[in-house]
């Protein structure tokens, strides 16, 4: 009998959508295609010895060759692990290590990197369209496709939906990234759900099998965020953008007709910009986005452009659980596209719950703030990889606690707030430093804002604004904004940071976030 | 962690749709309630000493009890035996002691056949809304959920998806009826992909979360083709119609906004022949309809109406397999609608094999017939319950052999044109009974029609045609419309039969089919 296993979704596809395109420049392929360079891959990588229960370290952008290699490595029982090219080079190497990874499939253009894991994994495989090599006698991937049989391996027919598909790290705040397992069942019950929801709901990204697909969000966040499995799934046509900058991605979205695509905001605001540059008027697409809310201003541009949104909650360690979805009435209206952007409707079988400190569950009245935990048939059911301890913390009688604070809005929806290790607690109240950075952000002159909470000898703690502006920006602008928003109830008049300093450049991390940790010390708050 | 559970679905759904409406005349419920219910009926029934694996015959029609019963029984790990209650009465208590039923709960409309099993099963509960049970001493439902405590029972959390669910029993052409046991997660898989199917893509029956759904396949039917799962799973309005006849489906419809409901096309038949006895005109609903294409006639009368159909193929010894989705292009076009009638495109993840005798697959060319196979991640791992011969005949190295004949169309969707019990080998050829009497059956003097196999000495055999004509009819008016349709290119002309015999009626089987059997004993075929 079939079990949910990640290859069976390419056999079916390749014989029902066999003419469909994946297109990755500057190659495209149909689906039959694809199927059958994946077979030979696997072939080629069981004649390296590649195997069931194999750990094999893949750095790779959004190309063919990394969609062709989850399917391959499916094929063979090996244990995937996608690397987290935003990690500093230090907390890779670490990963590589921690999960044991026995083989490093690389792209070239990550070559120094892959060099650098010489002393843990000697055996690589070079990802790369050229026919040469660039390292003599390491074997390219094009070697193994050339090479491989055409007939799927025999182990493909013993690989179970228990085995594990992938491992991935993530960054971690404080101490060593934490590992996640992945089962072939979690991850294809997880990744098809988005695609469930988006089907069966009203919304900004609303999908269909008539969509062309865009991943934006890199492989190695939960495959894209599902989408290297949904979208052969569905039979739809996929376009990977691999390395293109900004203006490379609205090129092939014109080019390629590109209707669906997911991005974090940052991306979402590049993409704007490089619109705009064009003298773009119009960009008809259908965006999903998460991360965070979606801030407003960058909302409106988005909407008036023609871009319509659909905002996801989920994480690594608990994956997808809660996607927006419009409420009743017409989905163009300002209260319709205020939901999108901001709240989300748990998946079908996913348990959210809101809880404030009593564990009583939150009213559902936009403003109270609780801490969130979630529970679903794909949570990874032995938490983190080989770390019994923040396991134990986080994974609570089959809950997973994630650090998140959250409100319910008036029609139900879990509009994620903060993440409760950035919030501050003044008076025994949160006050959730991200719709501060919301508002803020909404004055044309903020380039970036950071809201950390400063020590404080009566309140416990108190909000300090850090702002990067671009120009001129006199802050008294900034209080009256928010002063404003607190009179048009958008915030609580008490969260009002105290203090607001402009500074030339807020950090980053490697994953493109404010680097809070970083701010923190500065400013001697840690 | 969470599994892949019935009962996970109410939990979630009772939490984030709490006042969607559960109508079911002359009752309604909001999800909360029902979820009370249910977990008071589980309550109930576990003080009566029903339990994990207890085995449970219903016999009802589609009703919230009926619902609440999937629910309730799942908490307690508990297998529902859903009766097919359109068995003859000898067939039906075989089953009753093939599943080794140790309760029996009875709508008392039913009274006289749940008295009959007393034998058999002499514990039994009434399903009724009045306040007095039908038999002193025997409990109620009712009373069940009044005397039940609102904590789901201990059980719950126990209960895995790998657990059996459900039992059926299919009607057997020969021999007894044969018995299907589904686990948890094959019954929530195949039920909920249904919806997935109709939500991604474009069709005729598309599936939204702000639909209104009314099965009107009975819930013995795979849980009425899996909307007992599906329909909760979206948090969307249910309207269960209980004994409704046409006249009071095509009422519940209006009054409750239905939007989509499911049938088999005789029911379409006499819902379109209801709403024209009561005058009205237009009928703007979605319906899925199946056990057979769509006949011609009926979908363009259906379609004129309002009227907006996808064909769905599978059945109870292989669950849910394949639904139409328009082609590319105008779905209202004729093309597009021809395609919606007859052809289906395997759900995602399940792969459908159409072979010719050598094992080579068909063309696709819309006219060479195959025989039909099925591989799915829900197909019951066991084959039929406690029969290893038969299970060994339909389940071959993981392949359902259907037993259905099919053709491929241009556009790669599988059209199934036969039963291979039903259809004419002639000359070496496969004719399919079922395209032969949809032509026939466009005449608007035919009633119903039947076409057999009759032995012939040169062919082997040749087709039959039994028709049962409503008023005046002459034999060479069919033969003349066969005549055209050969010409049109849809059949060939080698098909027509060489005999058409009218009869005054056609029998049919507890399921509404045509008797085929009977009819061959009546003219000496067997």
């Amino acid at each position: 009998m079939r079990e949910l296993v990640a290859h069976q979704i390419l056999w079916r596809t390749a014989t029902e959508s066999p003419d469909v395109e994946v297109v990755s420049p500057p190659r495209r392929f149909t689906y039959a295609e694809l199927h059958d360079r994946s077979v030979r891959l696997a072939n080629g990588l069981r004649g390296l010895g590649i195997g069931r229960g194999s750990v094999v370290g893949v750095l790779d952008v959004n190309t063919h060759r990394y969609l062709e290699l989850h399917y391959a490595l499916s094929m063979l029982g090996a244990v995937m692990h996608t690397l987290n090219f935003r990690l500093p080079a230090d907390d890779l190497l670490y990963t590589v290590q921690h999960a044991g990874d026995e083989w490093l499939l690389a792209w070239e253009g990550f070559g120094e990197l892959a060099m650098a894991a010489e002393p843990l994994v000697g055996s690589r495989v070079w990802l790369t369209d050229r026919a040469e090599s660039p390292r003599p006698g390491e074997p390219t991937l094009e070697e193994l496709v050339a090479g491989g049989t055409a007939t799927a391996p025999p182990e493909a027919d013993g690989v179970g939906e228990g085995d594990v598909f992938s491992i991935f790290y993530t960054t971690g705040t404080t101490g060593r990234p934490r590992g996640m397992r992945y089962r072939h069942r979690d991850m294809l019950l997880a990744s098809l759900q988005i695609l469930h929801h988006l089907g069966l709901h009203r919304g900004g990204a609303e999908a269909t099998a008539a969509d062309t697909f865009m991943p934006l969000i890199p492989f190695f966040h939960i495959h894209a965020w599902g989408t290297a499995f949904f979208v052969p799934y569905l039979g739809a046509k996929l376009v990977l953008p691999g390395r293109a900058d900004a203006a490379g991605q609205l090129d092939l979205i014109r080019s390629e007709g590109v209707t669906f695509a997911n991005m974090v905001p940052t991306q979402l605001h590049m993409l704007l910009e490089a619109a705009e540059a064009a003298g773009v008027e119009s960009l008809p697409l259908k965006v999903l986005t998460g991360g965070s809310a979606l801030p407003r201003g960058l909302a409106r541009r988005a909407w008036d452009g023609g871009v319509r949104y659909s905002l996801i909650y989920g994480g690594s360690d608990q994956l997808a659980t809660s996607i927006a979805a419009a409420p009743a009435g017409d989905p163009e209206s300002e209260a319709a596209r205020e939901v999108l952007r901001t709240g989300t409707v748990p998946l079908p079988m996913v348990e959210v719950e809101v809880r404030e400190a009593d564990g009583a569950p939150v009213p559902h009245d936009g403003a109270t703030i609780g801490e969130l935990r979630v529970r679903s048939p794909w949570l990874p059911p032995e938490g983190y990889y080989r770390d019994p301890g923040r396991s134990r913390e986080a994974y609570v009688d089959g809950w997973f606690q994630s650090g998140d604070l959250a409100v319910r809005l008036p029609g139900g929806e879990v509009y994620v707030v903060d993440r409760e290790r950035d919030a501050i607690k003044s008076g025994g109240e949160w006050i959730p430093s991200a719709v501060l950075e919301a508002v803020i952000s909404e004055h044309r002159r903020v380039a970036a804002v950071a809201v950390l909470a400063e020590p404080d000898e009566r309140w416990g703690e108190r909000p300090l604004a850090v702002v990067q502006p671009s120009g001129d920006l006199d802050v008294e602008e900034l209080r009256a904004l928010l002063e404003r928003a607190a009179a048009d109830g958008r915030l609580a008049r008490f969260w009002i940071p105290d203090r607001i300093v402009l500074v030339e450049q807020i950090p980053v991390t490697s994953a493109g976030k404010l680097h809070k940790t970083a701010l923190r010390e500065r400013f001697g708050l840690t």
